[in-house]
């Protein structure tokens, strides 16, 4: 999978996945966000075999979203604490706490997050910082720009459906909006 | 895999990537915001072998992500539209989008969100829709709530260190402030 996923790596969202697409790193991440560093805190945490949680914390180490930290001489022992790559990665989570709570809690959330100044849950939402302006399609979509490949140019232009991809500004080529068909 | 994740599966996380915490289907997903619909098209776009495909659809049309909808009689022939819950998917995508361009884009982003009432490029930030706020931490974070099982108090009890969770508010309980260690 990872070999398929080659050609299509230029795509922002294919290369992370690449670093978290596996169902275990996300969790791995939410309980390092939460304050776990260590082995068998993750493995209590998780419930997951020692040598699939070795693989998944190492490759998180070798896409630098954690580090490995020597915190006992005798015995050797490492803990792996969250660096700016991986506590970037926190809106994603929120992001995906979200839309669990909007769609898989028929009980009531049993997570949200909370303002702690005023203790009120949070209604996590997307705004451009710029603009000030809410993210919502179609008003905002996904787009090429000069940098994409042929193939994630394609992929742009089948979404325009007019066969003409919606290029990012900037680009110095005349923006041409789609004439219909879902963008991302 | 599944299996094992029973246990956590209050976690709102956990519960969403029960859905799409599976490689293909989160690319698949956003395939179908970008508009494909059909088997051939997110077979071409994805470069994924059939029994795989025919396995995520049908998974996310489980979930109700996705609604499989006849377009052709004769041969017989199905499309696989995004449902509302599918579509509200699209900001964990936008997430990651963000998040990959910023880490994993070292040529620069290929693929950005534009404003198409200017053309700008976008900035996503989290912001709590209530107050406006941006939503960072440690001045937003993620607590239990009074629906949640002990397993998952547990959780925020140790993010909190002080082995007090935080309660969100509303809960009935005097909110405990954590006395430290990071929360998601």
């Amino acid at each position: 999978m990872q070999r398929k996923s080659f050609q299509t790596m230029q795509c922002p969202i294919a290369r992370s996945l690449e670093r978290v697409g596996e169902w275990w790193s996300i969790l791995i991440l939410r309980d390092a966000m939460l304050g776990l560093t260590r082995f068998d805190e993750f493995q209590k945490s998780l419930d997951i075999a020692p040598n699939i949680l070795t693989r998944r914390l190492g490759a998180l180490v070798e896409s630098g979203l954690l580090e490995r930290r020597r915190y006992s001489e005798r015995p050797v022992r490492y803990e792996y604490v969250l660096t700016g790559r991986g506590r970037d990665f926190r809106p994603v989570l929120w992001s995906l706490l979200q839309w669990g709570n909007k769609h898989f809690a028929p009980e009531g959330p049993s997570v949200v997050i909370v303002d702690r100044a005023t203790g009120g849950w949070a209604d996590p939402v997307l705004v451009d910082s710029a603009s000030g302006k809410r993210m919502t399609f179609p008003d905002f979509q996904s787009a090429a720009t000069p940098a994409a490949s042929s193939r994630m140019r394609k992929r742009y232009a089948f979404s325009a459906r007019s066969g003409a991809p919606l290029i990012a500004s900037g680009s110095g080529e005349e923006a041409v909006q789609p004439k219909g068909g879902e963008m991302l």
